[in-house]
């Protein structure tokens, strides 16, 4: 299977006036999207953070589960843990897959706002996660993606739409739905 | 559209060794799944919890954001706590469901484990809402819903399947997937 990986970006996020700033990792957010990560098959799940203190407290939890006490006490929860690096920017994460495939990663942006251009369908989505070595999702905490990353983004996939136009799904249930569109059996 | 209704159990449901116990409301299954559930146009969240103190807990939580500060802070969260109540049982949550509509809801359990009798595949659960007045959705927290909850209700939903066998999904990731298959445009 073709490489699909995930990216949870704290910075840079816009806030509910549209400003860039930088979200702080949750405990949450490392446990249930790696949960989610590893029950769908991913590769790897980058959480991306420029402040060093929260990338020591994003290693820490995971940390945890896969060297310590947890790996002990709770292995389904460690074997998702593994998939959980931290990483400084969206470039080191394409950086890395690059290294691993020798290809640039072929990158799928979410919001929960429509995409005026390059937009892709769940479907059109899947195809394209099949036709490339590797694939990164990207996800943003806060009111969403900053324009630049949107911008560097080789897609952006079509919100998720619920039965009107309220779509506040927290992060962590948008990466649930995603994914179970995209890589169900 | 007829009405559907998801109720979060907290008791009775089974820990890792399956012995019946009572978790703990959390924070994040409020927010989480209230959201999910205003996304997908439920029309009622059940909190299911006997302790009383759970209960003023929960009660606090959705307060703060439909009486209080919270609801001039971000009126979209405002109304998706609209959706919750904190009830002592499923009997008091079924017996709202029927003065509201007159007629028992139809009971859909939850499960990670596929269920041996009456299981329903997300289309047969799509048609069975849409042929009952009422359908209650029952989630159950901790490792899963005791087996007297399971009993009693009238199918139990098609487990969610990743890529292979690991399914150890959060339940408020469960939440979001489920109301997506059942109820996504």
């Amino acid at each position: 299977m073709n490489r699909l990986s995930l990216a949870l970006v704290h910075y840079p996020v816009v806030d509910r006036d549209g400003n860039i700033y930088t979200t702080a990792i949750t405990n949450m957010d490392v446990h249930d999207i790696a949960r989610s990560a590893k029950t769908f098959g991913l590769d790897n799940y980058y959480l991306v953070t420029p402040i060093t203190a929260q990338q020591e407290l994003a290693k820490t939890i995971a940390g945890f589960w896969t060297d310590g006490t947890g790996k002990l006490k709770n292995f389904d929860r460690s074997s998702a843990m593994e998939l959980v690096s931290v990483n400084n920017d969206l470039d080191s994460v394409v950086e890395q897959e690059l290294l691993l495939t020798g290809a640039m990663p072929f990158i799928i942006a979410t919001s929960a706002k429509p995409s005026l251009e390059k937009t892709a369908t769940y479907e059109e989505a899947q195809k394209l996660i099949k036709s490339h070595k590797s694939t990164l999702l990207v996800f943003g905490t806060g009111h969403g993606l900053a324009k630049t990353v949107l911008d560097r983004a080789d897609v952006v996939l079509t919100p998720i739409y619920g039965v009107d136009d309220y779509n506040h799904l927290s992060v962590r249930s948008a990466v649930a739905i995603i994914l179970d569109r995209l890589r169900s059996r």
